[in-house]
């Protein structure tokens, strides 16, 4: 079939989602990915595609139809793609694991309002916030799987899911010292992120580059907007990332210079 | 095959729908409804399936698993009947349907948030959200099938989710005067809306059961709680709706009593 066309931000976990979904199918290919600089102004011509919204990514299908959010362009894939879906064949179990998917929202979202947070005296609710979700997992997978590491017996939908969010929230690690406390009730949730991370077929990120990328957010700037006092974003495609520092880690200080984040061209 | 088993508070929304699901299917007879008096503590059998969690309904298969959330429940029932499903067997159709899907979450929050709200000075902002909320799918509409007035050709999926939901919403229209205006771009809306309130599969509530049982929702007390000065949940299974008179509509007064209420028995 003609290639289905994905707009997308590389860095953005519910993109990097259909690139493991590809990976896993072993159908990289099929998809031609185009970047978009959320840095920019919008492409008037993709505009007109998404009839104004600008959330990404994207799917237009080889015959010119448009499908948006990130979960039902995943689950569409792994329909269309030929072959054997990813998704759990019997409908119970994967009615199991649509349940845990359902949480994913409310995780992620915990976790990017943690890092975009601004004031000291909100950590610890937020911290308190993230952890309350970690443990929901952690008793889901106890229920469904205590011997683990995945939902069902390999990398499945729910792990495509969720392993970009873990990866993402090594700015919580970077920027706000977040670890998952050693005891209660943490031990399952753990065993499958570090397994889910470990995957080879979610190596398209890294956490140095997740760090550089996501300065701007931490500072409480989210979607390639600007910190005060500066003029590039730490989503800029130039300078490259591999050429910049680490960011200083202490976001509660204020943001470091262009200069001194090596995005002064 | 053995029965699977809902358990559920029937005018609850999300129950309604796996009811419209199942009279669509033909097999109002392949599940068991079990009622839950949420005006009473919850059985502890029940609460030892859900592993502490109350939310309903809660669907135990034929071999005991237990699947909660109601939209999991839906797309499982839908997966598992014997015949052809309700979704669009069309991958793109399924993923168009499924994006419209994802707009109820926030469309029935707003709604109920608006019907909960106890400040007349936030009337206005509650109104504005849920007008935005359906436009925004009067726009979808347009989008995807101008002349309606469904989404597809027929009542499906998408319409199994909202009608409950547009029901329960005639406690916007009594307790606080809400109706779509004549202009501005509601028109689409309002056809698919009607179209599916008149479906005959979705007659499981009438207007005045809901104004009833919901009274309790419009003064700010949720899931069987007791506004101040009553005794008696407009919930009540006893005495029966049928048997009390219509409730005051001004919501911003106060509670009537559990006497004027016809809930003192």
């Amino acid at each position: 079939m003609a290639k289905h066309i994905v707009y997308h931000i590389p860095v953005c976990p519910f993109s990097q989602r259909l690139e493991i979904l590809l990976a896993l199918r072993g159908q990289r290919d099929a998809v031609e990915f185009r970047v978009v600089d959320i840095t920019k102004p919008r492409d008037p011509e993709l505009l007109a595609k998404t009839r104004g919204t600008t959330a990404l990514p994207v799917l237009e299908t080889s015959d010119g139809r448009i499908l948006k959010e990130s979960l039902v362009i995943l689950r569409y894939l792994d329909e269309a793609l030929e072959g054997r879906a990813l998704r759990r064949a019997d409908p119970v179990e994967h009615a199991i694991e649509s349940m845990l998917i359902a949480r994913e929202g409310p995780f992620t979202m915990a976790g990017y309002l943690f890092v975009m947070n601004q004031d000291r005296n909100q950590r610890d609710a937020h911290r308190d916030k993230v952890l309350a979700l970690y443990r929901d997992i952690n008793d889901f997978l106890v229920d469904q799987n205590p011997d683990g590491p995945y939902l069902f017996d390999d990398f499945g939908l729910a792990e495509t899911v969720f392993t970009p969010v873990f990866k993402r929230f090594w700015f919580l690690e970077y920027y706000e010292d977040f670890t998952l406390p050693a005891e209660g009730g943490y031990d399952r949730v753990r065993q499958w992120r570090d397994a889910c991370m470990a995957h080879p077929a979610t190596g398209q990120v890294t956490q140095e580059e997740i760090v550089k990328l996501y300065y701007d957010y931490a500072l409480g700037a989210g979607n390639g907007a600007l910190p005060a006092g500066r003029a590039v974003s730490s989503f800029a495609i130039q300078p490259k990332w591999q050429d910049r520092p680490m960011p200083p880690r202490d976001k509660y200080a204020g943001s470091a210079s262009d200069h001194a984040l090596g995005l002064a061209s």
